[in-house]
């Protein structure tokens, strides 16, 4: 039994039974003073954070996309207080109603929409995960024990700091949010089988950091982010929107699960459409990386390795892919796809049915771009990542994903017959 | 890699694909096939069922209870058969629209329930739950791979080649409902372990076979069954009727998940409400396990253990104690309860909704026998267990909780800006 997990896993559900039922305006003040602390003590968080990055550049071979991540400065802690804000201006989920009715018998039956519990959280690099896991989960009344990466252990340790001042001058338990602080990999795994205390666990993060908790933890996962997203163009598409769709979904911001990276051409629309588009896309200075049909447009394009079309390269690189009809098109993306985000773009009105009916994936869309997927852009505030698996949430996880539907059921005395 | 289990699922994963888009009548039809079937191959269905009850006489210390479990006859064959058609004739849940409104800048988002895709279930003797589990999952769109125990082998691979060839006589795929027929340990864990194959896992059965699918399980899961059931009797109650919801959540079937385990008393009642209810119990062969204050109540009372307050007894016993407040009834419940069923019986409006808020269960009922947690009670029509977990489903698991939703987006070359 490790310890700090255990001792801070026990906390946590204590907290949990209190915040379970604090009210609305409570849980709003504690994320509103904690918002106003992140801004109050900005020079001691930038301060926090340069210790952090100034240890990363002591490593060999960082990633400057990693030290992006980990880096945080004025706009990025004013970004923080903002999300906390509307965190705290949107709609408490809690306490909904949902189908209640009275049964025959006369017993009144109904489902109320309660916190999950304790929730733990795993993610890398990012400091900003840390308030938004925080804000999130307290405003739907859970607990939350977070599990950040040791490169941003300074950084997290102040936040929240910051956090439990905030959530105990508000009048709630400064355990609702913790830090497991020792960063050692036997922390995480213990933290995956406190089956007693946790109550769902969210990785966020790369697909090994995924794979690891997958394999061990015996919590109940939301697994989020891998998006191996593709856009179709089918026969018969307007090529203009086309182009438009997946320039938009490459190139507006590549490195984000909902980004495009593999583009399927219907045989009909290649010769059409692949020429002028690739050229577009050279000029953004995408790589592509085709099969035969697609390299017969481009001496410039790359030969696609069966590897390619299962990748989400998070960066600006495409697979290109001529495919001889529309249940090639599904088929692949049954395949290879990640059920993230899928894209047909067609003026057919019964293939754009067959097209959202059979391919399997939390947002399957008509004529628009995949960058859509997000918890803003569908109305549900912020979010916490986007689940890619079946079960609960699927998508953008706001704060009704955080949440739990138990029955009530009011008798007058009712006994079974 | 294990051939069957992998082979298996390989074809319940095209199978699922094809089932996500059948029609409710092509699936009603397969159902039906499949109900007459039973009917017209009953001889053979309990000559294989004897076969099995032949085998399971051959060890040494099998229970009644066991046998009770695996034995079919004609009326329980004619019960599958019936459930069959029940589920035939409920709503078919594919296909619905769950909020769709259209965005600001135009994008039209909505949700539409689909099926799960491929989901596994682990289950323990009763054969009729190959048929029940068989019927729900395929009516929800799914494909289904089941393992039952060793014990009820030939029974299972006869009902699932009726299901299989009914199933093609109605135009869908036999490798919709599969039965993994090699019954050593290796292969469920195979089983447990196929991410890429199966998107759900059901384990059906006791505290053994569920502790062994969570410890070994990479597939998400849904937890089922475990019911260590409350009812506590508020100071000031009726106690009439505390006495009949008592004696019907522990007596009118106590081998069941929803019978009551544990009575919990408030102070206030125990003098006026024990001697008489005691007595009850005890005419009904109930054995009783008591604190020390519900010992003075009568000579016949032993003493409960620790360990008492946690088991599901799923026998004519009842565990009793006497507890100071409200708060302690639900700190008893919350510590102690599996999350299944919880009844508070008491005639005060505001202790009421602080046992509804804070008790932590699937259902919580106010002034009801806990016997009522169950698919048909609730309106769901047939179940697929009670979820005690919080994720996705909780409670009853009618077929509404075997789908899954997906967001569809309708937009006109809409990009993000």
């Amino acid at each position: 039994m490790h310890p700090e997990v255990y001792e801070k896993a026990r906390q946590a559900r204590e907290a949990a039974r209190f915040l379970a039922t604090a009210p609305t305006a409570v849980k709003n003040r504690a994320l509103e003073h904690i918002a106003g602390a992140l801004e109050k003590q900005a020079a001691q968080i930038l301060e926090a954070n340069a210790a952090d990055l100034h240890h990363l550049k002591q490593k060999a071979g960082y990633s400057m996309a990693f030290h992006d991540r980990l880096l945080l400065n004025e706009a990025r802690i004013a970004g923080m207080a903002e999300s906390l804000r509307q965190i705290a201006a949107l709609e408490d989920p809690v306490g909904e109603v949902v189908g209640m009715s009275t049964r025959p018998n006369g017993l009144q039956i109904g489902r109320v929409r309660v916190p999950i519990g304790v929730i733990g959280i795993i993610y890398e690099a990012r400091p900003n995960v840390t308030v938004d896991a925080a804000g999130l989960t307290v405003k739907a009344g859970n607990a939350v024990i977070l599990r950040g990466s040791s490169e941003a252990i300074r950084s997290n340790k102040l936040l929240v700091d910051i956090i439990r001042t905030g959530l105990k001058a508000a009048g709630l338990p400064p355990a609702s949010v913790s830090l497991i602080e020792d960063t050692d990999r036997a922390a995480a795994v213990e933290l995956m089988r406190l089956n007693d205390y946790l109550d769902l666990l969210i990785p966020r993060g790369g697909p090994a950091l995924i794979r690891t908790v997958v394999e061990n933890s015996t919590v109940p996962l939301i697994q989020t982010g891998a998006g191996n997203c593709h856009v179709f163009v089918d026969a018969g598409a307007d090529l203009e929107t086309a182009r438009a769709i997946i320039l938009n979904a490459k190139i507006q911001r590549p490195g984000v699960c909902n980004a495009v990276e593999t583009l399927l051409v219907h045989t009909a629309e290649a010769k059409a459409f692949l020429p002028e588009t690739l050229e577009a896309l050279f000029k953004e200075k995408v790589e592509i990386r085709g099969c035969p049909r697609t390299r017969e447009c481009d001496s410039r394009v790359k030969a696609a390795s069966e590897e390619d079309w299962a990748t989400e390269f998070l960066d600006l690189i495409l697979a290109v892919k001529v495919v001889d009809s529309l249940e090639e098109a599904i088929d692949h993306i049954n395949c290879y796809g990640t059920k993230h985000s899928e894209a047909i773009v067609t003026r057919d009105y019964l293939r754009s049915r067959r097209f959202l009916n059979a391919v399997d994936a939390a947002a399957v869309y008509v004529n628009a771009s995949t960058r859509f997927t997000d918890g803003f852009e569908f109305g549900l505030g912020a979010e916490m990542g986007i689940s890619t698996q079946k079960l609960h949430a699927r998508g953008p996880m706001g704060l009704k994903e955080l949440t739990s539907l138990k029955f009530i059921v009011f008798g007058e005395g009712h006994v079974r017959v």
